[in-house]
C-alpha cells in the first residue's frame, strides 16, 4: 500500500500488521531526553546506572522509548485520515533499552468496532510492539484509537 | 519532609499523596515535541487542528504530557533511593492539553506490597494524576513501582 493511500476502518482487518523502523537509539539521545524529562541517574550516568540494583547499566527512560514508539506509529499509520488519536491504553516496558539498540515497530489490529451512534467512525484496538535487534519486545502499548469509516461505505 | 530525606517502602502509607508543579505548557514546546516525536497536524498547526473532528484546536501530544508528568514525578518522588522504576501501567489521556495550560501532579499511594522473595524491596501501586488549572484530570497513569525497604527494618 502506498503511503498516500488512506486507511479507513474498513481497511483494518483483525490481524493486519503495520510496521516501521528500524531506528537506532544513541547514548547522546538517551541522555538528552533524560536531562529534560526524566533526570534520574540510571538514564544519565554510566557509573550510577551500573551500580543500580535493577538497571545495572545505562538505560533509556521508558518515556523516551514511548516517544520513539510514537514516532514510528505516526509513520506506520500515516494513512489514517484523522491521524492516530486514542485515549490511552496499557503500557508495558518489558526490557531495558540500551545505547546502540536498534528498534522497530509492529502494530497489529486486535479488534475493530464501528460506532453505534456516529456513522462516520469506529474504534480499533491496536497492539503496538517495539522490538530490539534481537527480536525481543522492549515496550508494548495497546491503545484503542478512533478511526474514520470510508465515506459512503 | 525535606527533599533529601529518603523515602522507603515503610514510608508509603496507602492514601499518602506526593505533589509537584505547577508547570506551564507553551505552544512552542508543544510544537517542538511534536516535530520530533509525534508530527501529526493537530499537534503542529492551528488551522489543521481546528478542522480536526476530535481535537478542534491545537493540543499537546499525549506523549508530551506523559513526559511532563514524568518530569514532575521525578521531583515529587526524588526521595526514593532507587529512583522511580516501574514496568508500566494503565495510561489514560482524559482531556486535551492546550497551549498555556498550567499542569500539576498528584501521586497517591494505592497499594503497598513487600516482596516475598527479596527482603530488601517491595512494590507500590501509585496513581499519578496530572491536573490542569481548572482542576480537571488531563492524564492518569497507574504504575507499580519497585521501592527499597528501610535497611534493617
Amino acid at each position: 500500500m502506498s503511503v498516500s493511500q488512506p486507511i479507513y476502518l474498513e481497511d483494518l482487518a483483525v490481524g493486519r500488521v503495520f510496521a516501521a523502523g528500524p531506528i537506532t537509539v544513541t547514548e547522546e539521545e538517551i541522555v538528552d531526553f533524560a536531562r529534560r524529562w526524566d533526570p534520574q541517574p540510571f538514564h544519565l550516568d554510566h557509573a550510577a546506572a551500573k551500580a543500580h540494583p535493577i538497571f545495572q547499566g545505562l538505560a533509556a527512560s521508558g518515556w523516551h522509548t514511548a516517544a520513539l514508539m510514537m514516532s514510528m506509529v505516526a509513520k506506520a499509520l500515516e494513512g489514517l485520515p484523522w491521524g492516530v488519536v486514542g485515549s490511552g491504553g496499557e503500557l508495558q516496558w518489558t526490557r531495558p533499552v540500551r545505547p546502540g539498540d536498534m528498534l522497530r515497530l509492529e502494530v497489529e489490529v486486535m479488534e475493530v468496532t464501528p460506532s453505534r451512534s456516529k456513522p462516520d467512525r469506529g474504534t480499533a484496538l491496536m497492539r503496538n510492539r517495539v522490538l530490539n535487534g534481537a527480536g525481543e519486545v522492549v515496550t508494548e502499548f495497546t491503545p484503542r484509537i478512533i478511526v474514520q469509516r470510508r465515506p459512503g461505505a
